[in-house]
């Protein structure tokens, strides 16, 4: 939770700004930065213009100078940093993609970047230190006053990626035999240990287990002396272990707003709200769409050697499999060079095939993620895209078959190529479905080994079918 | 805003429940339903076993049994519907899937319905109506209060996925001179005209401009006599015609929990909530996903004819421009009968090519959804990615020559065969990010035909580089 921080923040922009109109030329009418935006930065840059860059930077929101330092190569950025005011940093901090953050946190100095974690949720101030070296997080957490620094620890002990480190520690609670006035008295008084905002007060029993959410809103709107436990629904608790992707899952399919996190024994150690959630969802389906597209997940503005890195070894994985693939075709080099029509079909198959396999392994992987494919479906779901293989394959075949009638006048080839692209589809169709299901089931991401094997699988069918089937009936 | 009869309607079903054991056994620890209670309700069906479905449909919360539809076939469906308790209808309905969705309203009478929607918030109940066909939904309307009718037309007046259909009319609202005190009276008299849970109070001038926000969880900790505007933040306002793309991107940004939606004079006419963004969100990149791998979107459990209607003419299409793309072999179909051996690189210089150019698709995809990229970086984008593909096909140039040689032992056809890749791979780079850019340049969804362009064009490419290079230093 770090909207508190981010709207305050503004505000302090909104008075301290000489030019109002630059807020106005920085963002478009959809709030995404304009180029000429980003092009009067680097044009202060360029002349050296401190205060010009202060003034820019200053009319941004802390989204949005995370968003201008995307912008920027990493030598302009250097040249911004300095310029964003100290109170503002650690917002900025949260809003950073992680590669570019960590180049931030090597330019700030220990101390500064302690007073800005302070003004940090629990949850963001973890995420912050994480990135920082050894002996820079060392420093930082040691400049920290002792409250805020244990509970950073408390989360960082937490994995990466599970509901503990995406948690904030600040909750609203009550016992359950208070009533809304005892409530809001609380509240009244409570002062910082309270979050900034917040959207329900948790009802716990005396063993710290929730039993029930107020939501802030009731409460406001009930009498004193309704019991809590009147005005309460039931929660949907998230273990402190669970994965981000699945905690994402749980908001989207119940409409949370927030949601209590639970110990093994059911003790309340946190909660987690959904505008966290938000970022885990976009991140998650980004995941799965880079993986499928055998891109390796990197950060925005990445160096040369991380673009590389996050896909030429998927290249490489690829020729491999592709030089294992063609040996379908070395095989049968005599029918080849007999006949080479079937050198222009074999890419159309395996073009194709591979085409058919994509479709039906985005959708699976799409089905998995979503928790929509389980052993009550799973036969249902691959022998409907089998016959839907068979469906798609047939009227391919007919076509390709016209085409090559058409094009060659001869029916023996048509034939072939129809079958061996029957053959193919349908084979797509089946390991697109079975990959992913393996993989699944093996524990693994589904959505990252699979495009390699359904291509090998379809390219390497393809061609032997092609040509085993030319071998049989043609030569 | 569905949250409300959501956690409500659970509540009731706890109360109703006979055997809470059974709550246990339909969710796993993730909270996704087990495929052992989805048998357990296909074999309630297969026995016709009335009351057993009932108590089956019971134990789950609306978002379960939607999920449990999603399941099921369309015959179990039938059977499950009818033990749908009527005040839970009107929830699960908004949860399901639009193709299970319009299957369930031709079951449901309009009678039925136009109660259920009672209970919905305006933007849910829209969605509901639009789904029905002209006749019933005429029905259900004239079965609708006056007030509730006037609602769901306004909002059937805005265009689909736009702000205006994705907010709620309910909104709470506050003049600028009012203090904590008097909102508070204000919202526990205003009832029914107040949305059911919300999270801020809308502070606006006297044309209905919004001016502000008040956190309901600050309202309930200020004094009585806090002026609203001390306590208030700025807001982030929505026009009412945003697409809920853009709208989801913005909460993202922003970390927002709701914000004003206002029309084109700045006059507040709704809001959106995080809980119906984290749904856009989690639809919105799957289309992305989906696009890419070249399937027009369906819903759940599709028909057969559904599947093959979002596959089939996007495989024709792929059929007729790898025919193109083939042509380029059929020139140089003398080259290949005389060198067997280019038929088996054929197939690894275009596999390579399109992985690689769909590398930089799928981040470019992203980058564009994510307003990541605009004038101030686009030369700065294109010049990295050509050069990563330049260093990528050198890289590869140099295994695949290294390839050739041990397997040929020719040191000219490996120098064919590192050239085209190289050719290709670079190509791919430039059509990768191109192709995306010039289809949002025009208008156009950057996922939906850019998989076919870079496809048709590193098949193209790599097969005449190849083919040419060899007729020229070879032959």
């Amino acid at each position: 939770m770090s909207r508190e921080t981010d709207l305050s923040a503004e505000a302090k922009v909104a008075e301290r700004s000489p030019a109002p109109d630059l807020e106005d030329l920085a963002l478009d009418e959809d709030y995404a930065l304009t180029a000429e935006f980003v092009d009067m930065v680097i044009d202060a840059a360029d002349r050296g213009d401190g205060p010009r860059l202060a003034e820019l930077v200053a009319a941004l929101r802390p989204a949005d100078v995370a968003d201008l330092m995307g912008f920027l190569t990493e030598d302009y950025r250097a040249e911004v940093v300095p310029h964003i005011p100290a109170e503002e940093l650690a917002e900025i901090l949260t809003e950073l993609e992680d590669n570019i953050r960590e180049e931030v946190l090597e330019i700030v100095a220990p101390a500064t970047l302690a007073k800005a974690l302070e003004n940090l949720e629990s949850d963001d101030a973890a995420d912050v230190v994480d990135d920082l070296d050894e002996k820079k997080r060392e420093r930082v957490l040691a400049a920290l006053p002792a409250q805020e620094r244990s509970a950073i620890e408390a989360s960082l002990a937490y994995e990466d990626e599970t509901a503990g480190r995406l948690m904030q520690r600040e909750v609203a609670l009550a016992p359950q035999f208070w009533t809304v006035g005892q409530a809001i008295d609380h509240m009244r008084s409570a002062g910082d240990a309270l979050p900034e905002i917040f959207f329900d007060l948790y009802v716990v029993d005396p063993a710290m287990r929730p039993v029930g959410a107020a939501p802030v809103s009731r409460i406001v709107r009930a009498a004193r002396e309704t019991p809590l436990t009147e005005i309460m629904e039931p929660v949907t608790e998230i273990p402190v272990d669970m994965d981000q992707e699945e905690v994402a899952r749980i908001f989207d399919k119940y409409h949370l707003i927030s949601a209590p996190v639970v110990e093994p024994g059911g003790r309340l150690v946190g909660q987690v709200t959904v505008d966290d959630v938000v970022g885990v969802i976009a991140e998650e389906s980004e995941e799965d769409m880079l993986a499928l597209a055998n891109v390796s997940d990197i950060g925005r503005d990445a160096s040369m050697i991380g673009i590389i890195r996050s896909r030429l070894p998927w290249l490489v994985i690829n020729l491999v499999t592709e030089t294992v693939a063609v040996s379908a075709i070395a095989i049968f080099q005599d029918e080849v060079a007999k006949i080479v029509a079937l050198a222009v079909l074999l890419p159309i198959i395996s073009s194709l095939g591979n085409n058919a396999s994509v479709q039906t392994l985005a959708v699976a992987v799409r089905a998995l993620a979503q928790r929509e494919l389980n052993a009550a479906n799973t036969w249902r779901v691959i022998r409907r895209e089998v016959i839907a293989g068979i469906a798609n394959g047939l009227a391919l075949s007919l076509i390709i078959g016209a085409a090559v009638i058409a094009f060659y006048h001869d029916g023996k080839l048509a034939l072939t190529a129809g079958l061996a692209l029957m053959a193919d589809i349908i084979i797509a169709a089946i390991i697109g479905i079975l990959a992913p299901l393996a993989l699944e089931r093996m524990g693994r991401d589904p959505a990252v080994s699979s495009p390699i094997i359904v291509t090998f699988t379809t390219d390497f069918v393809g061609f032997f079918a092609l040509l085993a089937i030319a071998a049989v009936i043609m030569v």
